[in-house]
């Protein structure tokens, strides 16, 4: 019998009627035919209003303890959903992340999955039964509950699709899939029936926040179809994301990010002197190698961007907002060899990401004159192989957004 | 080195700030080189708002769903609290049910401790580490969550207890002790060092929401000493609940209980025909005995007991209002044998208590004639070694609790 893991996101659980309604969704897929797998977020905020409770107590919770203490919402929305699914006529059993099998590392707060021991599960469905799943959580080998950072409920539906080798995993939360923008941001923005893997994990790594980055990564590994759908039309099909991405032809997905910050470097020597200039770009080779090597080295999230016009005495980073003190005394960490280095963050700032099948310098030529047209300045911007980002104001970031949206020319270069 | 179990209900770790108040009573005492395990109950209401969640969801939830969500209170608050003893500088460390060892029948929603397999927490205090365990809850051996009922967080401390060998159990909660009666009731009562287990339990189970009546019973046999105290005045020394009661020759305690019904059985028999009351009388001992027993197979808690002038067609129980109609079906399916025979439920009654280090027919008398003095009708009244129980009516509860504990003679002919 096929099987479908179907995950319900925080919004789709936030009270009572809501959470009937998903137990519905669920009793009609299972009416199908197909063997279900359910698996909950925390009703609404409840996770915010978990760690607002934890800051309480202690400005700096130990992580050990939080995971703990938030594992407790998904736990909580998994019975609920399980009482649900129970008062609609169906049977399921409810099961807490450890109780799934879940195992991860000992990274508090952030776990990633080592493996999944399917067995409970697997007995569960072969007795006709609908496991419902507390998502974003597991246990170490030592038995202590971990969670998987945010979003990590995405996390446990994609990779329980994976070990339970489910034919799709449907990720139901309010919104009806993905679109070519967020259409809260862009009323024209229109829905598209399907996206690549590649395409989606730049959205999730850019401020989409349809699907978390780690989940899409598994379902990259292990080759998940995925289908993002709201419970509020469970009528549309929503979003396949898979490798085959029917619209690749006519595609441009865009979305914006205001968690980066941008680092900039001023490498403070002069340009006059040839010598000196061979020294300068000799040693600002071997600072930026080292200065790569230490932000890797230490987790810290940036990538290399580039103003737009070529200056070598300064280089830029989009940072993460929460490294981006960290980044910059590592920067300053590194800058042996380089003389009056300095570093400052600019804050402010919104990342606005063109993701397509294939980027090519025509899509950016025709971003920068776009918004060069619209009046939006540019602090720099960053690239990668579908994706083209660019750093504006953040108060021109709804401008920058629609303006890039409604060039047609745009969207054809993109195809 | 000494062990002492610390418990905190509810009230006290009702908000951040109560937490960490709670946190520094535990670092207090461990401070002075006692070994320390603390259990905590849910937040607050916070176990009331998550059944009122589950009846949202669900009219009648199924019980192993509703232990998983309900055991999310405590795991909550026992990782706040530990989190609140490291901001202390304290070392703890958090523990559910499961992770204490904790093993329990499968009685969902009332479940017993079978055994506590002490080793992790033995591991964790060898370490000089505090853990902090969630109350009111264990696991079964198949590995499902289970509570152990209303007040089951007391249980879990007493317990631990007695397994851990702690020389003893501290109760926290919001009053300072065991009271001569409910001081928010009686303004006179006055607060006892001491009592005796037996007395104890008559109050726990007859309306005093200071402990829960298993865990007086789990106390008594494994000979746990128990002390009632309060977190907002932990200079005060409480109540140690003991074996040996120091005021004995002193002590009446009263209690009052608005969960119980008066389930009333007419005996339809003419008492006129010498023959017919004799076989009325037979089949009358007949029925009482196949009832009682029925009740006991039932588990149905009643009591039986007295009408102030005794009349051989009325038979009178106290029953558990939860009870009432059960307990009503099961007097008329005994009803073999017995003609005429109608049983009806009187509610809106309140049972008022009086315990004694042991009772006597002089407590008794003056007692009815104490209410009858102020008025007060009593319905029937019931009656063990250690307590004589009065059912008057609702709306006269609080002047019948305050004539008796005005009453010198009475508490001189308690002593």
């Amino acid at each position: 019998m096929e099987r479908l893991v179907i995950k319900f996101g925080g919004t789709s659980v936030m009270d009572a009627e809501r959470i009937n309604k998903a137990a519905q969704i669920v009793l009609e897929q299972s009416a199908e035919g197909v063997q279900v797998v359910v698996v909950v977020s925390a009703m609404g905020h409840a996770t915010d209003h978990l760690i607002a409770l934890a800051q309480d107590v202690c400005s700096k919770p130990n992580a050990r303890e939080l995971d703990l203490l938030l594992a407790t919402g998904e736990q909580a929305a998994a019975s609920l959903m399980t009482m649900a699914i129970g008062r609609h006529g169906g049977r399921a059993q409810c099961y807490t992340g450890a109780a799934a099998g879940i195992v991860t590392d000992d990274n508090f707060g952030d776990a990633h999955i080592r493996r999944i021991d399917p067995r409970s599960l697997e007995n569960c469905l072969r007795q006709g039964v609908i496991p419902v799943v507390a998502g974003f959580q597991g246990v170490t080998e030592e038995g202590e509950i971990t969670t998987l950072g945010r979003g990590g409920s995405d996390t446990t539906a994609i990779a329980l699709a994976a070990f339970l080798h489910a034919k799709r995993c449907d990720i139901y939360s309010d919104v009806k899939g993905v679109y070519t923008a967020d259409p809260r941001l862009v009323a024209e923005a229109r829905q598209l029936s399907s996206i690549s893997y590649v395409e989606m994990l730049e959205l999730a790594r850019h401020g989409a926040q349809i699907l978390n980055p780690r989940s899409v990564q598994i379902a990259i590994d292990r080759g998940v179809q995925v289908r993002v759908r709201s419970t509020f039309s469970p009528e549309d099909p929503g979003t396949l994301v898979t490798d085959h991405a029917k619209q690749r032809g006519h595609f441009t997905s865009m979305t914006c990010d205001t968690k980066r910050d941008c680092l900039a470097v001023s490498l403070g020597m002069p340009t006059s002197d040839s010598h000196h200039l061979r020294r300068f770009r000799s040693s600002r080779l071997h600072w930026k190698n080292s200065t790569v090597k230490l932000f890797a080295a230490t987790g810290v999230d940036v990538e290399l961007g580039n103003l737009l016009k070529h200056d070598p005495r300064i280089m830029v980073f989009g940072v993460d907002k929460k490294h981006a003190d960290k980044a910059k005394a590592l920067v300053l960490q590194a800058s042996n060899g380089i003389r009056n280095l300095s570093a400052h963050v600019e804050t402010d700032l919104a990342c606005v990401s063109i993701v397509s099948g294939e980027n090519n310098s025509a899509i950016e030529v025709e971003a920068i004159l776009t918004l060069t047209r619209s009046n939006i300045p540019i602090t720099f911007v960053t690239r990668s192989s579908h994706r083209f980002s660019l750093f504006v104001p953040t108060s021109k970031m709804h401008d920058a957004l629609n303006a890039l949206h409604n060039n047609r020319v745009l969207l054809a270069k993109a195809a």
